[in-house]
């Protein structure tokens, strides 16, 4: 692209989502506040028009103010929330063990569902949402939001679709999180078998940005490793992941997720999607633009190379978040605009197959020495 | 750091390296021609103090311009090189699958080998390499350009020094590289058997950074992928490699070489590394940086985050080249200043075995399926 060509792709890009519904016609109920991105889901949900109707948490302090500052009402039970007739939708970020079986529960109850990533932790689970997707034709929805909901991921597969930088070859995602103070954490955050592990939590976001960006149906896990190198105090938790991947379609994959951001980084962490195509490479740095000190925009942005030369462009405010509205249409419609279900099945598949796969990296360095072979 | 503490590490690196031995000291000899390299081996020889008093190429235009260029003598045959008695060390960027053997037959000559990376291309070689500089006590030394002769590639090995990013958990390494008019090439290029294969050759640069940057003494090769994704008329060729490694250590590896830079890029290749350490990151943009618009210098940056904040220096013109003249001072006075030669056979090992355990990619999708398990 030339930068004639960079503007016309940018006027072209399609308007910024609005409602897609009318207060009213699609109320939402909210079980398990566990992880603080049910926030970004229901201030989603809302800008495409739905409403938050009822909520419950076990901690009833917690369902108060989340219902407060939502305009809902508080449940005394999950059963409530689920059993609520007008209820169209039941959104959670619930422990992720539980999001499974609770996801069951709510398509097995007429509702559709929005959960928090990572949507499974076993395979079992996995097997089971997909009868139950099929029996009663209700959606399993996740929030992976490291795409879905940064305005670079969503303009970054405009820009795949023009074809400017031809077939997408390789897609390598690097996702650092801040772990904060420890006592800040819940306790199922340390446990293996609650939290899913690294590759399977965090990991998931990478997973579902692959498939997405190089248009795969299906993938194998190649190798995959977890490590815990600095948190002896929590035997289970793992702080390091990586993994490869291959799609069925040739396209490959790296990712790596830690929970090493230093205090010193201006945000969360230095999220960033790097996709390699037959005619040019894009960058996206999601989150933050190292050390850019006030040059350029501090996150959001979409960098690339084509054969024209090299672009840069703050997704900041272009493209919104199409997902929520085309999410609810799917719901109302039983439409696949937001993306398949096969396409999150997959995800969810495959970074559960990532963690059962994973090799343990001792911390400290007690691995089998390689041996020369000469 | 604080901005005084970067200030005051940027005070604090060694001096520039200059000449470390005078006209005449270090004669070297040049044989092979056939890699372009041999321009910055040579470039730096002679900056360190080292003359280049002899050459021999198939090609004798070739040696004849390159004499003409360098002040020096054209010899009529390699032997006449090898068997010269005043020089101290032979140089060569000949065809890869010819540089153990030429340097096994420098060394039994009594003179020190530097060769244009990858040192090796096949196991034997190093095995036979590694008992010949036992017997001889000669030195095998293989220009890893991308660390040694990048100025950030060296500032960065002096910022991990420091601690201020802790213990180096990981390195991910990116070495894309422009092919350029395929008929520019010659024809070694496109044969594995010669050429040693991508992750043996352009990888090699990735995996002696890895073993650098980790203080690694040894690493086991856990994956590793090639692909001839886009130039189908040259079957031996692989446009795409990528593998992971595990070191000794704990620490670990992932790298991507290709040869997909796109015209339009400003340079030859967006290479990167990326350094994870418990307390902090380091990015290093190595040869651009990618759509800054000359609002930061292109190449040679260093950009880190550490428990103070965001850093961002460009390297260039701050700490020069000291390889040169340590690998000069190794061969005068048998030290191991520059690097141990157990690192330079770790590395060569370590790049013949990616290429050795690699899948090879089907560039056209025909993998298996992914069975899902569920």
């Amino acid at each position: 692209m030339n930068e004639s060509q960079v503007s016309e792709f940018l006027a072209s890009l399609p308007p910024k989502p609005g409602a897609v519904v009318r207060s009213g016609d699609f109320p939402v109920g909210v079980i398990g506040l566990d992880h603080g991105h049910i926030g970004g889901m229901c201030a989603g949900l809302r800008a495409a028009g739905a409403d938050i109707v009822l909520v419950y948490d076990r901690d009833t302090k917690k369902a108060e103010d989340f219902a407060a500052k939502y305009g809902a009402k508080v449940a005394q039970s999950a059963e409530e929330v689920l059993g609520h007739p007008d209820i169209r939708m039941i959104a959670s970020a619930i422990v992720p063990w539980e999001r499974g079986s609770l996801g069951i529960a709510a398509m097995r109850h007429g509702k559709d569902y929005f959960v928090d990533k990572t949507p499974f932790t076993q395979f079992e689970q996995i097997a089971e949402a997909r009868q139950v997707c099929r029996e009663t034709g209700r959606r399993y929805f996740c929030y992976f939001s490291e795409r879905l909901h940064t305005e670079s991921g969503i303009l970054a597969g405009y820009l795949i679709d023009t074809g400017v930088i031809g077939r997408v070859l390789a897609v390598e995602g690097f996702g650092p999180h801040r772990i904060g103070a420890p006592e800040q954490r819940p306790d199922w955050f340390w446990k293996k078998r609650e939290s899913g592990g690294i590759l399977c939590d965090i990991g998931s976001h990478q997973i579902e940005q692959f498939l997405y960006y190089t248009g795969a149906k299906s993938a194998r896990v190649d190798h995959a490793r977890i490590a815990n190198y600095a948190h002896p105090d929590y035997p289970e938790f793992e702080d390091f992941g990586d993994a490869a991947l291959t799609a069925d379609n040739g396209a490959t994959n790296y990712y790596r997720v830690d929970w090493f951001t230093t205090p010193g980084l201006s945000n969360w962490g230095d999220g960033r999607t790097l996709i390699l195509g037959t005619g040019g490479h894009i960058e996206l740095r999601k989150f933050v633009n190292l050390a850019s000190n006030g040059s350029a925009p501090n996150g959001e942005m979409v960098l690339w190379a084509d054969e024209d030369g090299e672009h840069s462009v703050c997704a900041r405010g272009l493209v919104g978040a199409p997902f929520f509205g085309e999410m609810i249409l799917d719901c109302l419609e039983h439409t696949e605009r937001a993306m398949t279900q096969a396409h999150i099945f997959m995800a969810a598949e495959l970074c559960v197959a990532c963690e059962a796969q994973a090799q343990v990296v001792s911390g400290n360095g007690i691995l089998p020495l390689y041996h020369p072979t000469v």
